[in-house]
């Protein structure tokens, strides 16, 4: 990660990347962006503020942040040099994994609750969470055959560690099993596939669930609404099109399911803190690819 | 560990145990075991010599070894203070556990291979080994809501660092599946609660399996062959006996299916390296419990 936009393309073969970023000063301005996956960072070296959603947050070393699924987050310089390793999560990876050992943790919850209370801040422990950020970032940079399995080992041992400090609080939803994501994936499907805003009965019908159920579970298990889910979706395809081909904003609003451009406008602002057209001039001049 | 056998109840709310093992000073004579869980140790300072079936190797800090089910072993102190951290580990956890970034990964095989062949030796990774080592024991000793978690996180990821040094040997059975052992289950079962032989015949009924079936599809999993697991786990059953009864040890054959004393006493040597009396006092004398 630079100040360019680090785009990846997760899956069950390719559940986790991570890589070491440095940065010898300040990006010109925050650079904002919100993805499907998740992302957790550990701050090596020097300090950084980090934006989630609407809130601000300083992190030094040993210090973690967690970016929950489609929230806003960015990033600003506070103390360069700065080095933080940056691990982007494939979510079903989390959703599906629980422990007979522990059957109140959940892999997700670090990232579902509230911004405020998240972990990540714990001085008790920044020497640790440092340590094993270090080691995730020298893994990344690794050999070996198995390097893939033994960097989701170590990223879902943090994960566990970051989980320990919340004492209690995210602690596995009773409404969601370990098949709840399974149970969801219909209506994931239809919102990925779909370049039209998909209602929350059309979802529940796909699961066979209740509008009422799929929702309550829906929520539980990403810590955000279906509503939210399918817009940031549609956003997320329109930001790929303004970057990926020439089209006018107002061709790119009308494809992917907007009123006008001025809608698509808004929600730009809310989500990526700036214009569609300044979205797009701003990461083309920064992304060498 | 000290001198004194380790027992164990491991299953899946508690699949791992981890702990240092100290030794200030040789054993009297080498102690021998043999379990149905697995075994990993890592020597962290001082060497031994570590006894596995019919070989002997000496290990030093940074190297490892690995038993296998019912796998005779014991070590002796070569250089003291001799510490390691010893990992018992549910076989089960290993058996089912796929990943999809790396499918040949089988965690089972460091087990199986014929112990010529297995991992624990690596100059240029000693320095990592060690490294893990050491996390493991702390792991085992500290605290933490999800410490058991961690703990298994961190076996898993030695294990696979351990694996990749095999360099393609090791590699997932084709004949054996992620659920292998689901379906081996029922002789399992059959074998744990019985005190006499159980015949490869009428366990491979049980898995609705031909016995031809049965036999490669046991071996190429667990390591060795159904009869001697049979066997193996009614001689654990037979020193279960001499340890905790005051029973003769004509009696204690007689109940857990053996021809006679001097049969008992015969694969007693085999597998224990002393006879079922010296067992018994030997054990006795050296367990304060």
């Amino acid at each position: 990660m630079s100040t360019k936009l680090m785009r990846f393309t997760l899956s069950a073969e390719n559940p986790v990347v991570a890589s070491r970023a440095r940065y010898s000063q300040p990006p010109p301005a925050p650079v904002f962006d919100m993805h499907y996956d998740l992302e957790m960072g550990v701050v090596l070296h020097g300090r950084m503020r980090r934006f989630l959603g609407d809130t601000v947050a300083e992190r030094g070393p040993g210090e973690a942040w967690l970016c929950g699924m489609w929230e806003t987050h960015g990033f600003d310089i506070v103390e360069a040099p700065c080095e933080a390793v940056v691990m982007v999560i494939w979510p079903p990876l989390l959703a599906s994994q629980r422990f007979p050992q522990v059957p109140a943790l959940s892999l997700l919850a670090p990232f579902t609750l509230p911004v405020g209370q998240r972990p990540g801040q714990a001085p008790a422990l920044a020497a640790e969470i440092l340590h094993l950020g270090q080691g995730i970032a020298e893994t990344a940079a690794g050999t070996g055959a198995a390097r893939a399995v033994r960097l989701q080992l170590q990223v879902v041992e943090l994960l566990v560690r970051l989980w320990e400090t919340l004492d209690g609080q995210g602690v596995a939803s009773s409404a969601v099993g370990p098949d709840a994501f399974h149970r969801l994936t219909p209506a994931l499907d239809r919102a990925f596939a779909s370049r039209r805003a998909v209602g929350s009965d059309e979802a529940a019908r796909l699961c066979r669930m209740s509008t009422r159920q799929f929702a309550r579970v829906f929520h539980d298990l990403m810590g955000i609404t279906f509503a939210r889910f399918a817009t940031c979706q549609r956003l997320h395809g329109a930001a790929d099109a303004l970057l990926n081909t020439d089209e006018p904003v107002k061709t790119v609003a009308a494809e992917w399911g907007f009123v006008d451009a001025s809608h698509l406008h808004r929600l730009f602002l809310k989500h990526y803190g700036c214009s569609p057209a300044t979205y797009r001039s701003r990461c083309r001049s920064q992304d060498p690819g």
